[in-house]
């Protein structure tokens, strides 16, 4: 287990594989071009306004760890990014917020529709780039990772607002809709590398824990982040009355007021203006937070130990940087 | 060219293919399988629903022309009807009816995005029996098709209401939207057999000239169909204000009151109770009907002319068949 200080293991990382990053930078914007002037510029709007960019980093640094020398995992580690943009771009569609703003009239189709099209164009361009790597064990990862992804949101759609919801279902759900990607990205970097087997399996449970560790902490941040560090408000999944593992604590170990509470505000979704308040304040009596992060850090330790039978290397510490990073982004 | 009476052509197709198509349609449901039972529920719904499966019935009677004798062409052509699936799914995302119909409220979260991530899944799914088959140029085509439709949908939505398109634009757009789907489905069936790249381009002409024709005799019927053939409502087109051949032959030939009269329709799409039976006066008055009608034959014959080179065969005599089945069911 490392210990040194990582909040700056992210950009420890980055440096590490920069100049793969630029050039998956630049084929990200060359393998978005169309003759329909909309898609990149939808696209490259979404793409542009960056994100961390931890999956292709994933794929580029496993890659690196497992020694490949080669090209492939450039296109590998854009299809990976097209993949997650597509995901993004049909999670937006049609989201709690824009319903409430109340703009569904004139430009509702164009603006619900287009996003709808570019995924599945980014969807499509990302098997394009599989293809051309020419490995149809990387294509079979992917496209099966893909459907992964949808029977996780799917799954999302059918527990939203339900606080009857049980762990291990939320923990299937963000298995499916975050963690099957982070998996797919790191082990794509050792099929690619002509790795054996067992590295590669290695490589998707860290992936697979790591993700897990990720979403868990992206939802207690959701309820506890400085919104400066968040980059987005604090209390968004509360808003939307999505059910995350933070409440389900909460809910358990709450009153029958308590539990009456949550099914209004998350349920019903009913909600005051002093009510994000008041879910902070039960999520702090329940200790909720810490164990939605203890869970993480569990995570993390997994991640960390599938790390172990490779030999220490720059790649392999960055990658167990990125472990830290993930869960030290709550503190 | 032929000329026999073909309104049963379609059904003499089916038939030849008939034991290929109950061993795909068992294949499709056995494919459509998730954990998550939202997913078969809905993707069920609509491919129970039926349609002509004109698409994976190409596959199969290419594949039967070319000589194939394997159990490749199944899952090609069941991965062809999932793609087609998965468009028509995010075709109705927020389409205009469901919003006139003003039930964007409590459901409208769920109802939208389940068809979203649905059709997401049966995408993956459709290239996960891609990879199954194996080969990568097949691979290459439908992906390239993926893409090439999704470019037609945002160009659809880029001219929607906007009766200033030009001919070669609509023109462009139903290529990508429809003919490049009919395309990749007839010349997966070549490549699966191993014929010669000629055959394979042969083949991907004739789907393409006969989507061209499928679908510039859909905008045809949409103004002049008995409703009970059609299977859907006349006048559908219209309502949503989409701009099609028929619409735009007769702004062109349209006196400036006639063009207004399109333009208040289809682009403010304003619209009162006797607009739908003046609109289809004027495409009459301008023969925008017949003109629409004379180009869908016009691919039809380029359809007919690419089987010119395969030998005389049932399986080719079912292609020439549907061609005069797609033009034909317009009178």
């Amino acid at each position: 287990m490392r210990s040194e200080p990582s909040r700056s293991a992210l950009e420890e990382a980055r440096a590490l594989v920069a100049e793969d990053m630029a050039r998956v930078d630049r084929l990200i914007l060359e393998r978005l071009q169309s003759e329909v002037s909309l898609i990149p510029e939808l696209a490259r709007h979404l793409i542009a306004a960056g994100g961390k960019r931890i999956r292709p980093m994933l794929t580029l640094l496993s890659a690196r760890m497992c020694g490949y020398r080669g090209e492939h995992h450039l296109a590998l580690a854009t299809a990976v990014e097209f993949i997650h943009t597509a995901t993004l771009l049909h999670d937006d569609v049609v989201d709690d917020s824009d319903l409430r703003r109340g703009k569904a009239t004139a430009n509702a189709l164009w603006g619900n529709k287009a996003p709808v099209l570019v995924g599945d164009f980014l969807f499509s361009r990302a098997f394009q780039l599989m293809v051309g790597v020419g490995d149809l064990e990387v294509l079979g990862i992917l496209a099966r990772a893909s459907a992964v992804i949808a029977e996780g949101e799917v799954l999302q759609l059918v527990t939203a607002n339900d606080t009857a919801t049980s762990e291990e279902a939320y923990l299937r759900m963000i298995a499916g809709k975050t963690a099957a990607l982070f998996e797919a990205a790191c082990e794509v970097g050792a099929i690619v590398a002509g790795r054996p087997r067992g590295e590669a399996a290695a490589l998707a449970t860290y992936g697979r824990s790591l993700g897990m560790a990720f979403q868990l902490v992206d939802d207690a941040l959701d309820y506890s982040a400085r919104e400066a560090e968040l980059g987005k408000a604090v209390g968004d999944d509360f808003r939307d009355g999505k059910i995350t593992l933070p409440v389900l604590v909460a809910f358990a170990r709450g009153s029958e007021a308590e539990r009456a509470f949550w099914r209004r505000t998350l349920e019903q979704v009913e909600q005051t203006a002093s009510d994000l308040a008041e879910a902070q304040r039960l999520l702090a009596r329940h200790r909720a937070i810490e164990a939605t992060l203890e869970r993480a850090r569990a995570y993390g330790r997994a991640a960390h130990e599938a790390l172990a039978p490779f030999p220490r290397s720059p790649a392999r510490d960055a990658l167990s940087g990125l472990v830290d990073f993930c869960i030290e982004r709550a503190y």
